[in-house]
């Protein structure tokens, strides 16, 4: 019996699946999380985080399940999701890539060559990253709802790898991707291996659920992402449901891309705050879940703007069965944690699956 | 006679009323210029611009106008636009915002509450920025092809009013924009008025077109668009006609607001790379132009993915006589300059109007 089977009756694994449930019933409430719940807008996260980078973080066990659990206590979130980074399977086969206190992910020697391939060896997770199994093994023993596994899409990955370091114009990249397909092509198909490796890992060790982020897939049109982006990320995809737990996957500014990104594999769409549901789901389909989408910086306004944009969110849903309630982006680390309490209250007394 | 009507017949202002021409005449060929066509991309801008502040250098009419003229000497553009930046009618009447190098525009005392709307006194064009229309009459007298004027909308204005310098976020915006909507709708209308007189005296010197550049609107779903910023970018968009050019509208990672853009009044609407020039028509709707779109950022790619794209562009406009080829944002400044004229000779031999 894997962890998804445990949670099976979740309202957020039936959302994630789409699956109607009698009205009433606890399983036909909106289910609701939060991308960065855990993290700087705790003061409980701020407290035991101590000054260390995130990595070194990420690397305690004991320290990473704890974090993973604070916004599951104080927010009685219908999930959690793993305290981790994107960085952290090619960091952990030694590619040289470090995340700068706020920058983010910086790489030492940026990818620029067929050579560079070699940097890039097989991940094996029992070895390589053994404390985020570890970690994962405690939060399944602790947590009441599932746990969401996690990985960084080969696009998004291989943009720091190759810009070195955040990036507006991605210029360097799309010159690669263009200047040399072949390269491209290999580099994203062992970035989906690592990818792939991490995530199985994950969902062996008691992982639920697993989101694919593709952040910054947003940068690319819809034709440049199918070519040369969509089947590295269709590969990820399918291994995760092949390991039996649902797909989630999510970027920002993807518009245009949504109906890939759901071509792609998912089961569940990360819509921003850009899209309105109803228009997301036009071009998702109807079969599938979507995921999303108060914007993050409505949560710094007053209460009552909070209020009726999530209730915005709500209705344009429609009662439709596949929908996990979420931000439309990372929580902002000046947001207060109390609006977020009540943002779930209100989302669990009147988001209602009504088909 | 305006300037306007002056250059009726040029490719570009027939393409901006999206107007027919004679098949093989010269006014049936795709008119092409480049945001960013003006800069740091060309040696020839290096070699005269100096190490002063960008607002130094706008505040130079000689300067100016040659800053100008580089491209159109050297690409052979069908328009030139006017060497300025948005913060220039804010920073002239003194509102206390400079262009720091590398970051963007920087506000001393960020607009926070009622009593700054003080700060934001009407502007007297002729007083306040007399260098920007000796700058418009030096290139009227110079150009062969129509000049665009421009001025930043009031919600992008704003936002780095209120923010204090370049966000991610804009998340002190929201905050004010829903905690505070009257004092977000009075700021908004000074700005509007703002954008309007600096727009005027610009078509007044000359200015045969005006860009009204909303980049960062993109950050905003499309019901809080049009509630909090549609009114207000309609105002200025208007007065543009009124004056008798077209007014052009863009901003950045606006998929989701192409429909409300052109409804506010723009008489072309700018469409970012991320967009294919077929979907924003069905957006925008059949009696518009459409600005747009190749990603800038292609441009540093090899030759032939470069002309790939650039002929993708052209495809899915089909022929539509409202087209102005640009890229989707601006010309980065790492971008070999002989990439553009190859565009631009591209464009010009194949880009064909067949309705």
């Amino acid at each position: 019996m894997t962890a998804a089977d445990h949670h099976a009756d979740s309202p957020f694994l039936r959302a994630c699946r789409a699956e109607t449930a009698p009205a009433g019933s606890p399983a036909a409430r909106v289910p609701v999380w939060f991308m960065r719940q855990a993290g700087r807008s705790l003061p409980e996260y701020r407290a035991v985080r101590g000054s260390g980078s995130i990595l070194e973080a990420i690397r305690d066990p004991e320290l990473s399940a704890e974090i993973t659990l604070q916004p599951v206590r104080r927010y009685g979130v219908d999930a959690a999701i793993l305290y981790s980074d994107i960085v952290v399977p090619v960091a952990a086969i030694g590619f040289g890539v470090d995340i700068a206190p706020g920058v983010g992910p910086v790489v030492e020697v940026p990818f620029a060559h067929a050579a560079d391939l070699d940097r890039l060896r097989p991940l094996e997770p029992e070895v390589d990253t053994p404390y985020v199994l570890e970690t994962v093994r405690i939060l399944v023993d602790e947590l009441s709802v599932p746990l969401i596994g996690f990985a960084g899409a080969p696009f998004t990955v291989a943009s720091y790898l190759i810009e070195g370091r955040p990036s507006r114009t991605y210029a360097r990249t799309k010159a690669l991707m263009h200047g040399d397909p072949t390269l491209w092509h290999r580099l994203l198909e062992r970035l989906a291996d690592l990818a792939i490796s991490s995530l199985r890992s994950q969902i062996a060790a008691g992982a639920a659920a697993a989101q694919l982020f593709d952040s910054w897939a947003g940068a690319l049109s819809p034709p440049v992402y199918e070519r040369f982006v969509l089947p590295h990320s269709r590969r990820v995809l399918d291994a995760v449901r092949d390991a039996g737990v649902p797909a989630i996957h999510f970027g920002v500014g993807t518009g245009e891309l949504l109906g890939l990104l759901a071509e792609a594999g998912a089961d569940v769409v990360g819509v921003d705050w850009r899209v309105p549901l109803d228009a997301a789901r036009a071009r998702v389909g109807d079969h599938k879940a979507l995921q999303g989408n108060l914007d993050p910086a409505i949560c710094l306004a007053p209460w009552d703007a909070v209020a009726e944009a999530t209730r915005d969110v709500l209705a344009r849903n429609a009662g439709h069965p596949g929908h996990v309630f979420n931000l439309g982006h990372g929580v902002l680390p000046e947001t207060d944690p109390t609006v977020l309490e009540r943002v779930v209250a209100l989302v669990h007394d009147e988001g209602e699956m009504r088909r």
